[in-house]
C-alpha cells in the first residue's frame, strides 16, 4: 500500500515528510510545556503554523468530570547556585531540571536540607529524570546522579522563579471535515517539556496525517486533539460529551519516533473496527509488530476508554509507554527519534485511515456459482496455470464473501490479502455490475 | 475402524480394491478428456462399467447460472512436423501436447512464427505442461522445454485436426439410494486429459466408495456427480437448484492417489457436520494430515460453496490442488499414483460415511448419578484397576453427555475417542434401556 | 495471599497444620475401610474428633438413584497358612491383602486351586495391589509378586473371617454455617483401606479447611461430605436432591498429599465460577500446575457432574487419579504423603474460598473519565515515575471494569493481578465512595 501515499501539491516525498516532522520536533523541543501555561500555548501556536488549530482556554476552577481545572503554572528561571555563584543545576540548560508545577522558592540551604527536594536516577547517572507534582504543592529539582555526587555540603542558593495562579488550561483542535459527521479522533498529549519521543514525535505525525487527509476528500470527519495528558483529555471530554457519541474510531498517538517496532494497544472494546483495522495493517506489513489488549494505564486512552465513554479508541506507539530506558529522562531528546521512524508511523496511520475510509459491505449480485469473470475481462483466459494472481484471488474472495454479512475488512482478514487488494477487487467487480453496496 | 470395512460379495480385500482402482486409472488415462466431447463421453462409459451412470447431455448454448454451455470440442490428430516429415510434437504421443479447446489449424510456419503458440516449463524441461483455452478462441501446443531447445528455425508443418461446434456438455450421476431423501454429494471433475492424480484417482476412489455404500443399506442417499470442472458443476447446480437443498453433506474428491498425506479443506460454513466428521476421522487415524479453512479457489467446492448455494461441501485430497511439482504436467501419470494411497483415501471416505450414517443425539434415561453398569453386565466387576478400557470410557462419556445437546460426534470430539467406539457404546447402552433417541 | 492465612485461636502455624494433618493420616491409616462397615464408622469417629460430624446410617436395600445400598461388609481376620502354620499372607500385616468385600472362606487348597483368587503386580513385585469386588460375590487375596514366586505347591489353609450381611452404609457431614444458605460442597471419599494419598490426605486437608472456615464468618455455607466413593456420593445425592440445587460451588478433594504439583479438573460445565476461581488461584501462585477438562472418570465428580445434577463441582488433586506408580498399592503409605504437600493443598483450597467469598460485582459511580484518585489519598502524588504499584494498577482496573458486567474475578483474570489485590482495591474504592455494590 506504500504506493498509495498521495503526493502533496508540493510534491513532497515520504523522505521530505520525515525530515519535516523531525524539524518540527526540534523546534518544539526546547519549550517548557506543562499541563497549563505559556509553554503549552507556544507549542500550539507553532503547531498552528502547520495545520490551523482552534484554541480553547478553560479557566482555572472549571469543573471537568470528576476533576477541577488547576491553577496555571509558569516558570521563568530556576537554579541551584554554589558558594562561587556557579549554577550547579540550571533550568536554562534543561527544563527537566525543575519538577513540573514547582511552587516558587528563594532560599539558602545546605545540601542536607536540599536533598529531600532532589530527584536523580542512580542507575542512569548521566540522565536527568522528568518529574511533576501537579496536585500536591511542593517544589523540587531533577538532576544527574553524577552531578549530585559531585555536590559539596553547601550552602546553596536555591531559586525557582515560578508562578502558580488562576489562569487557564489550553488545548487545540484541528478538524478535517468529511462527507459524514461521524468522527475519527486522533489525540496527542502536549504537556511534556523537553521530551522528544514522548510526545513531540506523536504531535509531528498527527500534523502530517492531518495534511494528507485534507487532500483526500475523506468520508469521515477527522478531529485532531492536542491537549495536556489526563486533565486535558478529561477537559475535552467534559466539554464534548455529546460529540463523543460521534466518535466511531480513534487513536491516541504517542512515542511515534523511536527505533522500535510498532505497538498497538486495543481499545477497551477489544474488537472495535479500529482494533481490527490497525491489526490488519500491521499484519499486512509483514514486519515485526505487537498488538496488546487494553489496560487502564498509559496515555489518554485511559480517559476515552473509561467505562462511561467506552469509545473505540486504541493507542498506537512504537516502543510503548515506559518501555525504553530513555523514557521520562533527558535521554529522550531529538536524537532519540528519527525521520524514518516517524515516516513509518505516519504511513501506518495513513493505511489505517485507508481501511476506515474504504471499508464497506457489498452484496454479490450473482451469488449462485461463480460469475464468469473471463467474459467480463476480469480473468486470465489461459487456464491450467497455477500462478493465479493476487488480484484474481481478491476477486474470488470478494465474490464468495459478499453475502451481506462480511465487510471488506472481514474479507481481507479471512483471505489474508492486503485491504487495498480487496478494495480494488471490489471496485472492479462493482464496475462490472457484479456487486452492489 | 479399519476392521469395519465390509467385505464385498466377491470377498475383495483392501489390496484388491487398491489394485482395481489403479487399473481403472490406467484404463482411463489415455483418453483425451475436456469439458465437452467424446473423450469425456468415453470416460463416463468406462465408469459406467463400474457403477451404472445416468448420463446427461446439455446442448451448447444452454444458459446455466451466469454461464453458457460452450461449443463441443473434439480432436482427432495434431502435430508439428519438421522438414523431414518427422512429428516433432505429436498428439498421438500425449494428448497434453495440444492446448485444450484449440481451434483447427493447418499451416506452414517458421519457429519464430510458431513460438507464440508454444508452451513449455523452462524449470521442468522434461515435462509437458497442461494448458487450456476454453473461452478465448486460439490454438497452441505444449511441449518439453528440451524439445523446444532442439528445434531448428523451421519451416514446420502445423496441423490441429479439431472441431469446435454446437454439441453437448456431458456429465454422469450415480445414486445409492438411502432410507432418507437427504443427500450426500460426492463430486469429481472428469475434464482433465492424461493426468492421473488430477483427477482419475478421485474418480476411481468414488466408484469404489459407491460400491461399498450400495452394500451398506445407508440412511442417507448418496449422489455421485462426475462432471467437467467449473462449467460441469455449474451446469449440474443450474439444473438441480431444488435438489441442492437436499444436500446435507458433501465432498469434492480430487488428487486422491499421490503419496502425500491427506488434506481436508473445510466447507465455506467451516463447522458443518461434514467438516467435523472429516476432521474427527483424520485425527482419530493418528497419522499426519492437514485441515485448512475454505478458500474460494481449487476444485468445484468453489461452485458448491458459492454464497447463493453455500452447501456443506468440503474437499478431500491428498497433496492439495497445485501443491506438487507434477501438478498439471505429464509427470502426473499412472506411476504418480499408487494402489495403497487410493485405498487409504477410500478408507478415509468410508469412515467419514460411517460418522455421517451413525451420528445421532441420544438422551440418557438415568441421568441422576451414573447408572449401575455392572448390574447390566456392562462393566467389569473387579474394581480398583486403573486400566479401564476404551469401551467402558466410551459408555461413561455417552452417558455423561447424552443430555439432548450433544451428538455422538460431539461426544467423540470431547472424549477424543474414535467415533466407532462411541457409537458402539451408545448401541450397548440403548440395548440396556439406558438411552433413547 | 499467603499472609492471608488466619492464625487460629491456638496460634497454629502452617507448619503445625501440616504436621497435624499428617498425624491424622497416620492415625487413620491402619483401619480397614470399605464402602460399608466398622472401619468406615471408626474413621468417621476419628474425624469427628477434629470437626463434629453428623453421621447418617442408610440401611441395606435402600434404593438410591439407580443403585441399591449393598449389604454391609466386616472382616476380622484373614490369612493363607502354609503346612508349617506360617501365615504366608496375613490380613494383620496389611488390610490390602484381602480383596474388599470378600465373602467368607475356610478351606484347604493347593496353590493351583488358590491361584485364581490371588492378585499381584508382576511389574511392581514388592507392592501389594488394592482390589475390591463390591457387586460380584467372590473372595480373593492380594499379595506381592515376590511372595507368590516363593510359594510352594501347597496345600494351604485359606481363611477369610468376614461377614456380608444386611446393615448400613455410613457417611458423615460437617457444616460450617454461612450468612447465606448457598452452599459450597467439599467432598472426600473415605472407603479406601490402608492408602494414604488416596484418600486420607484429602480427608485431613478437608478437616483443616473446615476449621479455618469456621473462624472466618463466611458468606457461603460450607458442607463437607465424607462418604464412600460412588455409592456414598450416590446415596448422599439421592437423599439430598433438593439440597443439591443449593450447591453453588464444589470441590472433590483427593490425592492431596503427594509430592506432585496441583491438578484441577474442571466441572462438567467447564466455566463455572469454581473452575475460574481455582484456575486463577493456581495461576497466581506462579508455580507449576495443571488444569484439565472434565472427563467422566476419576472420583465422585462423576456423580456430582452426572447430567441430571450437573453441579459446578470440580476436582482438586496433586498428582491426579491413577497418575502415580504407587496408586492403589501398598506404596501409597503415610511416607508417600508429606506435611508440606498437604499444607500447600490446604493453602490453595483456602485461597479458592477467599475468591468465592470475595467475588462481587461493583458499579463505578464516577465512570466518565478516571476519578481523581490523588484528591482522595488513593494515588501517589509525584507523577512521572514508571514504577506504578500493583495496588494502584488494581484500582485502575477495578474502576475501568466495574461497569455492571464484570465481577472482581473477571477483573483479576483480565488484569492478571492476584484476586486479593483486586479485592483490596475494590474495598478502598468503595470506602472512598467510588463504587457501589
Amino acid at each position: 500500500m506504500t504506493t498509495d501515499v498521495p503526493q502533496t501539491a508540493a510534491g513532497e516525498s515520504r523522505e521530505t515528510e520525515g525530515r519535516e516532522m523531525h524539524a518540527l520536533v526540534e523546534r518544539l523541543y526546547p519549550l517548557c510545556r506543562s499541563i497549563t501555561g505559556d509553554g503549552l500555548r507556544r507549542t500550539l501556536e507553532i503547531v498552528s503554523g502547520e495545520i490551523p488549530l482552534e484554541i480553547s482556554e478553560v479557566p482555572t476552577g472549571t469543573e471537568v468530570l470528576d476533576w477541577t481545572v488547576p491553577r496555571e503554572w509558569n516558570i521563568r528561571d530556576a537554579y541551584v547556585k554554589d558558594a562561587l555563584g556557579d549554577r550547579v543545576i540550571d533550568f536554562a540548560e534543561s527544563n527537566l531540571h525543575v519538577v513540573g508545577y514547582s511552587v516558587p522558592v528563594s532560599a539558602t540551604m545546605t545540601l542536607d536540607e536540599l536533598r529531600g527536594h532532589l530527584h536523580t536516577l542512580p542507575e542512569q547517572p548521566d540522565l536527568i529524570p522528568y518529574r511533576t507534582s501537579y496536585y500536591a504543592e511542593t517544589w523540587g529539582f531533577c538532576l544527574r546522579e553524577n552531578t549530585l555526587a559531585a555536590m559539596g555540603p553547601g550552602p546553596y542558593e536555591v531559586m525557582i522563579d515560578s508562578t502558580l495562579a488562576d489562569g487557564h488550561l489550553t488545548y487545540g483542535e484541528h478538524v478535517v471535515p468529511g462527507r459524514s459527521t461521524d468522527e475519527v479522533l486522533i489525540s496527542c498529549h502536549v504537556c511534556h517539556p523537553s521530551l522528544a519521543n514522548d510526545n513531540l514525535a506523536g504531535v509531528a505525525v498527527a500534523t502530517r496525517l492531518a495534511r494528507r487527509l485534507a487532500e483526500s476528500d475523506p468520508h469521515h470527519t477527522y478531529r485532531f486533539v492536542f491537549a495536556p495528558g489526563t486533565i486535558g483529555a478529561i477537559t475535552w471530554l467534559a466539554r464534548n460529551r455529546e460529540r463523543a457519541g460521534r466518535v466511531k474510531h480513534g487513536l491516541v498517538l504517542a512515542c511515534a519516533g523511536d527505533s522500535g517496532s510498532l505497538t498497538y494497544k486495543r481499545s477497551r472494546r477489544g474488537d472495535a473496527e479500529i482494533d481490527r483495522a490497525v491489526r490488519h495493517v500491521l499484519r499486512s506489513s509483514g514486519r515485526a509488530h505487537t498488538v496488546v489488549d487494553f489496560s487502564p494505564y498509559g496515555y489518554d486512552e485511559r480517559q476515552y476508554c473509561s467505562p462511561g465513554f467506552n469509545l473505540p479508541v486504541g493507542s498506537l506507539t512504537r516502543t510503548p509507554y515506559a518501555g525504553y530506558p530513555e523514557y521520562h529522562t533527558s535521554g529522550d531528546d531529538p536524537g532519540f527519534v528519527s525521520p524514518e521512524a516517524m515516516a513509518d508511523t505516519l504511513e501506518t496511520c495513513w493505511e489505517v485511515t485507508r481501511v476506515l475510509e474504504g471499508n464497506r459491505r457489498y452484496l454479490n449480485l450473482s451469488p449462485y456459482g461463480e460469475p464468469q469473470l473471463g467474459r467480463r475481462g476480469l480473468y486470465g483466459s489461459l487456464g491450467g496455470r497455477s500462478d493465479t494472481k493476487q488480484a484474481q484471488m481478491a476477486m474470488l474472495w470478494v465474490l464468495n464473501l459478499s453475502d451481506g454479512d462480511h465487510t471488506l475488512l472481514d474479507i481481507a482478514e479471512k483471505s489474508d490479502l492486503p485491504f487495498a487488494a480487496v478494495a480494488e477487487a471490489a471496485q472492479a467487480l462493482r464496475g462490472a455490475g457484479l456487486l452492489k453496496e
